[in-house]
């Protein structure tokens, strides 16, 4: 059972509480649980232990055919997909508002949230690290060289993309948490597991510690989920 | 110069044409020339060829701090990331529609649309094969795999997604074009770049020709573009 950021009094839709589908270390099941937690929506939790591969257990599979986590549960709605779930949630539950009104806005907070779901994360996730250990017989070292090319290559130009604009402000875009920063902090934490050194990326860092004072990102970590090891 | 796919007439948001910078082998180029011929909206080409590295220029790289293709310049808005890019044009061109009115709707179009570009198509893109074969050592033969495993893994789960559900009709989503078809056109074309065999996956395949035999979609394939070689 997810707590919540709570600072907002929860909203549902239909009956019962929502059902959140994830793993303690999945980078898209803490997107989602930070959006949970910001809106201040109340749900219960499905761990699957993606390293034990029950993520690939028929069952789930009928829920979610790529065998990924997060899948979320809403009063018959079956939802896939991080970003998808943020903006369903976002547009279920407007209060506090994760992306800002204008289009042009809107497009600068997703892009930012896309830099890191589409050309970060996806390359450095687990599956891929694991097929470069078996499949390609990579040591340790290959794959740590790996996972930093592409968090740095990304890295460097979502530093440059934030640090070089007066859009950004106390979180990625303005001084309101959005779509973005809910991409960004679940990939920083990530990348700290890989002890990847953070200097070189000061409007990063900031924002990642502005967002962790907020209670909604905090009980999201990892760490403080039922299923963390 | 694009042509558009016209037949809606185009909109303009202030002065000039909209600029797209993009490559004509890009997929998520692709994705952008089709959703603006889908939205009639007439555009300037900006060709930035990726086997010569020319998104890497200094002055590009201002556009666009990730060195990657497309980005869209419309009346001073900078705009990166081609679903960013493609909800952009929907929110300030809203006809046709390429999201369904309801939010459980427009869920399953982005899912299909991330699944596609978050699961498949970052890990089997340009920059990812060349660090295989240049970083890793590997030869065409692991190369193939490599790009063969993602893409049967990715196109077998969209196959049973898709095939079983009845909200998936003449298109991904009912019988009009979406950000998902927008999103799967490009990647279907790049597996057959790769001689990918489309057998087993009839629903893909049936969707894929509904879009070609639209001209949105068939005046934005990579070989009718300008810079194609």
């Amino acid at each position: 059972m997810g707590t919540g950021g709570a600072t907002v009094p929860a909203v549902s839709i239909g009956e019962g509480l929502m059902k959140l589908h994830g793993y303690y270390r999945s980078s898209a099941s803490f997107r989602v649980r930070i959006a949970l937690n910001l809106k201040g929506i109340g749900y219960q939790d499905a761990f699957h232990h993606l390293r034990r591969n029950e993520q690939r257990a028929p069952d789930y599979l009928k829920l979610n055919p790529q065998g990924l986590v997060p899948t979320l549960e809403d009063d018959g709605e079956l939802l896939l997909q991080s970003m998808a779930i943020v903006e369903y949630l976002d547009e279920t539950h407007p209060f506090p508002p994760l992306l800002p009104g204008h289009p042009g806005d809107r497009a600068r907070v997703r892009a930012i949230a896309q830099m890191i779901s589409c050309d970060i994360h996806p390359i450095d996730n687990l599956r891929i690290l694991r097929y470069l250990r078996t499949e390609l017989g990579q040591d340790e070292a290959a794959v740590q060289r790996w996972y930093n090319h592409w968090i740095t290559e990304g890295f460097q130009a979502l530093e440059t993309f934030l640090g070089g604009s007066d859009q950004t402000g106390r979180f990625c875009h303005g001084d309101e948490p959005s779509l973005a920063d809910i991409c960004l902090v679940p990939q920083v934490v990530n990348s700290q597991n890989f002890k990847l050194d953070l200097t070189p990326y000061p409007t990063i860092r900031r924002i990642h510690e502005a967002c962790l004072a907020l209670a909604a990102f905090e009980r999201a970590l990892p760490k403080n989920q039922g299923d963390a090891e």
